[in-house]
């Protein structure tokens, strides 16, 4: 049985509660590990707003809280362009969730919660080696919202994925590759498949794949 | 074992392919019904691109794609300024994957696959009657992005949740609501909560709720 909220009723909740109700209102989201550098300490921060922008060019956005615990990483992305995007695993969401804490600039989240940097020749930002879905990322677009949050739109420049998890169709099981999700701030889950249907068309009943 | 590919590789891919995969690496995605109206025909549009913008102003963006099956409920939440987000529930995916047809712009959506309108005096746009988390939403910015597909965010003006998944420090588990998430463009998830964990410290390890 469902209750109805207003507007003023959300108006006039306590800051922590309006922010934990809130959080849970877009449903599901990605457990993802951005890496970035300033040149000498590697930076680790957990994200869950990363968004699929588009497939061709390959393109992916993310929403970024300037003055937040977020700012170091979005310092090194604005002053290189570049950075990684890492699937956090069902194994080691402790590890993850930990990055959120507020260590100092010159300390790398990567050491503190016990990550390791993979550093390419080709990349010039540090990926998650614990991670099987890592991305390498180059910044296209970036501006401020309404809220003064801001929002990078960055292309896909690299990636690296087990083989073994992608379909003959190009599908990629990150169920399989042990990919997180996140409801909230700070609650971790792990998945299960119900189904997987076919293209919808409007004559046609859905289809299991 | 990973093995990395170029963007030339991801350029280089059949067009289907490299849909699937470059949909599948921004990882879960809530699975989410859009409700709009043009004041006759009532459209429902399953979409996987919520994001959280902010709590202080109550804030949702979402990506939409202005030449795509979505064209209809784009263009009522331009005319009309207001649509409504319905979390999927894991038993009526099939419902709400079967909203993904193309289906004539006089036929309703909610008619086709056979789900219930919620129509209140206090708001102008429909709500899914099946879901337990129903958000009413007014337009606060629109615009276009890098790759012509269309950023809409929103301001909660109303809010349909059951209390008894809301916990007392606000959380609303949505699991328990059994909101479905997404991977890729067609594969449906139920989840299971692994952990939720303490606001992280940098002095202190981290800790289970």
């Amino acid at each position: 049985m469902t209750s109805t909220l207003s507007r003023d009723d959300i108006n006039n909740m306590e800051q922590r509660y309006r922010a934990n109700l809130i959080n849970s209102l877009s449903g599901f989201k990605p457990a993802v590990l951005l890496g970035t550098t300033d040149g000498h300490t590697h930076n680790l921060a957990i994200v869950s707003s990363v968004v699929h922008i588009g497939a061709n060019p390959p393109l992916l956005g993310m929403i970024m809280r300037p003055h937040s615990v977020q700012r170091d990483s979005l310092g090194n992305i604005k002053k290189s362009g570049f950075y990684t995007l890492n699937h956090v695993h069902t194994d080691w969401i402790d590890k993850a969730h930990q990055t959120s804490a507020r260590y100092a600039s010159d300390e790398s989240e990567f050491v503190a919660v016990g990550l390791t940097p993979l550093i390419t020749s080709s990349f010039p930002a540090p990926f998650v080696e614990e991670s099987n879905i890592r991305i390498g990322m180059k910044v296209a677009q970036h501006f401020t919202l309404i809220n003064d949050t801001e929002m990078v739109i960055g292309e896909i420049l690299e990636l690296h994925v087990d083989q073994k998890h992608v379909a003959s169709d190009g599908y990629l099981d990150i169920e399989a590759s042990m990919s997180a999700c996140i409801s909230g701030l700070d609650s971790y889950h792990s998945t299960t498949r119900l189904a997987q249907f076919e293209y919808a068309k409007p004559n046609l009943k859905p289809r299991r794949k």
